[in-house]
């Protein structure tokens, strides 16, 4: 296939290593250093200590051309925008890689034939412009919102271990269960200035844990079935020693995840309906705040 | 006076330093080699930058003695228990010095004729055994609870302006006036690891004030004309660059007050009726017993 990736952070970059060996690869990048070292050095996947180099084309946003087969956003959800992709035609698949529910409305109501939504497991962490350490292998699950399923069938075809392809059926569901974790995993840690592990392993942290599940089951009940709360203790220690991105991201004074993760939720809710989920984004948004005015 | 004064950290030094100027004090210290500094080179009030030196006697609670006209029970919220004191005589006057309601029970069922208690807002950092930092000069706020108001009369007599006594009519107010600013202040500021301004200054921590306050009105309605929002966030603001003793503690990895601040509310009240509060309080526990477990 003839693919585009728009984003060239550290998701960006991972798929363009692996789906560049088997497809033609174009990286949509906003600034021209990256877009030049992109074009001269390709992109270069870590794993395990041996690296696996990449040619991609970069371009600027400016030049995303019609002949794509895909186009698959890989931007964080508050760069996420229907102005990044208006000059594909609708006849294009597009492939929404976003955590949490904020692209929700967007991805019902965009008016492109074929749209697709992925919730993305692999650990993956931008070393340079055109470097990509891949943590932790994990899936891409990919469900169809609408359209037709040839590109998701395309992607399913790809054998490589290190960078499987998991077809869902709900993506409302699989979108859902992603950010319950999320909405939990990330905020706590983020506060608490700890790794995943311990916020299952420390007994005040897993009361707020299970506070916190009970607010998000009351919201969404059906969830129950998708994701119980030992799952998400479960996710915890399966990643027992990394440290969240959000709590990368408050330490070094960045932006963070929180508003597609957790701020529609505090907005469509009562404080009174999800008050531990509230107090997490105001304590989250204020360390936030408090690490980009300094 | 007489004075026994129980403990011998920041507040117990601050007090026998200042009292030590007038009446006859002896400090109650748990350890041999406090006692020893503490009778070799008497205590130290540093303040301003100038010092003052007091003699005292110091003893070891098993000698806690029957002569005193007073006893100040200087000991942390979490340290204070009966036995402590269990050798002196019931006519003599307790004056207790707690942050917090969780000694209010203990207040209410002693067995002693006269008992006060104190809001105590001065700045004191210990500097060693014997050596007391007077960081804010402030007051100390003292009710009677129950019997004669002799010895708090003694008190108020003082002159000092670096150390100044103010009567309070009704105890439980006073106590909870202290409550509702420590509840929300020190909590929060542990939790975001910032100085008392920034919580009043960051419109998200300054959110979670309101939500909190509201929170602790609910429990304590009569308490709106004693202490108001706006009184909560002037106190941030006049120590706007202190850093909190819970945020301290959390930092060195010590024991909080949390318990004697948050505990009992807590546990009194249902986690929905205090959702902010149970949060806050969850979150410095899991600091602090992460912290202790390091």
């Amino acid at each position: 296939m003839d693919i585009g990736i728009i984003g060239a952070g550290a998701v960006g970059l991972l798929f363009a290593g692996y789906l560049g060996k088997r497809h033609n690869v174009t990286v949509y990048a906003r600034r021209k250093e990256q877009r030049e070292q992109l074009e001269a050095y390709g992109v270069t996947v870590w794993r395990e200590g041996r690296r696996g180099q990449t040619d991609v084309q970069a371009k600027s946003l400016s030049a995303l051309d019609s002949r794509h087969d895909l186009v698959i956003l890989a931007v964080k959800g508050y760069d996420l925008d229907e102005s990044l992709f208006i000059t594909v035609p609708t006849e294009t698949p597009l492939l929404f890689l976003q955590n949490g529910i904020g692209h929700m409305d967007l991805l019902k109501t965009l008016p492109y034939d074929t749209v697709m939504a992925a919730s993305v497991e692999h650990g993956a962490l931008k070393e340079n412009e055109h470097t990509v350490l891949h943590k932790g292998v994990g899936a891409t699950n990919i469900a169809l919102v609408r359209g037709a399923s040839g590109p998701l069938q395309r992607l399913l075809e790809e054998k490589d271990a290190a960078f499987p392809f998991v077809k869902e059926d709900d993506y409302e569901a699989m979108l859902l269960r992603k950010l319950f974790i999320n909405a939990i995993i990330n905020p706590l840690t983020a506060i608490a200035g700890c790794v995943n592990g311990e916020v299952a392993s420390n007994p005040y942290y897993s009361a707020l844990i299970e506070q916190a599940y009970g607010e998000l089951l009351h919201l969404h009940p059906h969830m129950e079935e998708v994701i119980s709360l030992e799952d998400i203790k479960r996710v915890c220690m399966n990643t027992a020693q990394n440290r969240s991105s959000m709590l990368k991201d408050v330490e070094n004074g960045r932006m963070t995840e929180i508003e597609s993760i957790l701020g529609e939720l505090v907005r469509k809710t009562s404080p009174r309906d999800m008050p531990v989920m509230n107090t997490l984004y105001l304590l989250v948004k204020g360390k936030e705040s408090a690490g980009r005015m300094t």
